[in-house]
């Protein structure tokens, strides 16, 4: 598959071999990542951020590349993350095609690409990988820890399994464990890409790449990081100009499904079908009440005790009220299992009418909650 | 493809031709529809139930047919429609292929199946053929015409192009128009179907069913006919115990993708693919102010507008809290635009964590809701 790697990523390698959590190893991986601003003298006042399943490490305009990234308005110089004062550092995850090792990266074991002979990847693999870049940049104590989605709940395993690594946090739409619903949406979408004959067990190529079934699960994605009520006003009962209507008798015919076509074609050709995979199958198999051992999570309780366990000085827990993937008393439920462990937690529902992914379009409101409590944080190390 | 016509069906011609809203004409064209009770001398206790995309006509046992209906809690002798005193009629709307001809039947101008020739289907369509059933069987005039869903919109339809033909109207999860998030999940229902290559643009047979592409259609279906409360209870993040596992790596593995396989193995094979698609097309196309001439609609004071158009005495427009197909919204618009218009209606939403399929489940609520509608109504001819 052709990869789309930002020209401004640059590469860790991970610890050869690479444990993974389900018994698994990764010899000669590497994670990308991109950086903006400057580390202080004592590495005080480092923010990492963990993105949600499909972005690359490319945030934000910089130096090496300055074409607009996926949280452009949020970072940058006098910007809500701030990189005049902050030393700001994204990361690709584990598992993605973005520069990252993943599925479609070459296995130096036997010189082809891993498709489904990676190792089952999980949410804490993910976490592990993303700290050994922190370490790696020289980095003790990270001032936050910002997760989005997916990344939301990188963030939490990260926090859990690598204590001291940071201070504070931002949970943004994140959630800390998979409910039912989520999980059907998701192997609904996996479900897509597989029954694509062009998937053919993981092995297709430039020339049969599983469009049809990546562009379900795209089309499926959308519907469900975006809101009723945001299209409502956005796209109403609005039909496509006759010349733009497709002429097959099902075919597109209302503004909303032109909408989601180009959100389709936009998608596929630029992500793994088999990395889309082991990421969306790590999410459903996310519960931080695992990782305190056995699968002691499956409940609130559990989830509770785990986030209690969390060692940090403050977080910030940011959900949306039209978030339908991730709903908003999952945000509530994290910033009430931190405040248990004595975390200084504020759980801050927004109004935001754009659902899921709100917090990459509805800067309004994302902007000011995220520059305040970063505002507030102290950069020399405590 | 094998038919699943319950036994107690019966039919009545649709006059011949049957013109369609949208420039077509049906010849020979019949209904299927089955009875409870008995309709009373001067004709004056009859109530019609309008469904779903997908019930047959056999909502409740019978003499005929003592096999349990699809509303079997609701409908019979002392239950909420209660049999001892409605004479209840049920219609399998046209365009199914559970005995109303539809795109499965076969078209007597060519001896084949109509498949994709079948003419363009609109609710109005299914409103005037339910409408054709009624005067049949000797009703000028019906106590009350309930409708579910889809049939919630089938009944708007039927009451403002048929005014007297009913008194009074329970809409139950309806909506006045179809909006652009709904619209999303059919559109990409059918997508699915028709991306299956045994969809064969229409041209399958029992060999060829689509089956992946209803499976897929079914499961979207039932992710959005439920919600992610019921679910969180029901089924929380319970695995499959490890004989019930897909050894696939990517197959089933949780409790929920289970009931979701469940449900469509239920499903596929006993609907026809085209039909679905013309049913599920009809929903998208729906707006009630449409009705009112050119399309008007497109948005609320249409909608509004339209409503308020239809003359009967009182309604009961009861939604779902947890409903994200047809949300809550859509059914306090309904009783906002009926009493605009004089109608004595009453929006009543419930608690139900079902989400949109409640009034199949929920009985607990939904019975004493519609019996208390249904009691207070006189039978005499008024």
């Amino acid at each position: 598959m052709t990869e789309f790697i930002p020209p401004g990523t640059r590469h860790v390698d991970l610890p050869s071999p690479f444990q993974t959590r389900r018994d698994g190893a990764l010899h000669g991986a590497r994670m990308a990542y991109e950086t903006w601003g400057r580390l202080d003298a004592d590495a005080s006042n480092a923010v990492l951020i963990l993105t949600g399943l499909s972005p690359d490490a490319h945030a934000a305009a910089s130096a090496d590349d300055p074409s607009p990234g996926w949280w452009e308005a949020m970072l940058g110089p006098g910007k809500p993350i701030d990189t005049d004062r902050w030393f700001v550092v994204c990361v690709n995850t584990l598992g993605s095609c973005k520069g990252s090792t993943g599925p479609a990266s070459i296995n130096p074991d036997t010189g082809e690409m891993y498709r489904l002979e990676f190792p089952p990847l999980s949410v804490e693999d993910c976490a592990d990988a993303a700290a050994h870049v922190v370490r790696a940049l020289g980095i003790d104590r990270l001032a936050c820890v910002i997760g989005n989605s997916m990344g939301g709940m990188v963030s939490l395993a990260f926090l859990l399994r690598h204590p001291g690594l940071a201070r504070n946090h931002i949970n943004i739409s994140g959630a800390a464990r998979a409910l039912p619903f989520s999980i059907a949406i998701r192997s609904l979408q996996r479900e897509a890409i597989r029954l694509d004959p062009n998937w053919n067990g993981g092995h297709y190529d430039d020339a049969t790449y599983p469009e049809s079934g990546m562009r379900m699960a795209r089309k499926l994605g959308v519907i469900t990081y975006r809101s009723a009520l945001e299209w409502d006003g956005r796209f109403g009962r609005v039909r496509l100009d006759s010349d733009r209507q497709d002429e097959d008798p099902f075919g597109l015919e209302f503004e909303v499904e032109s909408y989601l076509e180009a959100h389709a074609r936009r998608f596929v050709r630029r992500f793994d079908p088999n990395c889309y995979l082991y990421l969306s199958r790590a999410m459903d198999w996310f519960d931080i009440g695992d990782c305190l051992g056995e699968r002691g999570g499956q409940n609130r309780d559990g989830t509770l005790d785990a986030l209690a366990s969390i060692r940090i000085e403050k977080a910030l827990v940011i959900g949306v009220q039209t978030d339908i993937l991730f709903p908003l008393q999952q945000q509530e439920e994290i910033a009430t299992g931190l405040a248990q462990g004595g975390v200084d937690a504020r759980f801050l529902p927004l109004e935001s009418p754009q659902g899921h992914d709100a917090f990459l379009v509805d800067i309004a409101r994302f902007g000011p909650a995220i520059r305040g409590f970063l505002d507030q944080l102290p950069t020399a190390a405590g």
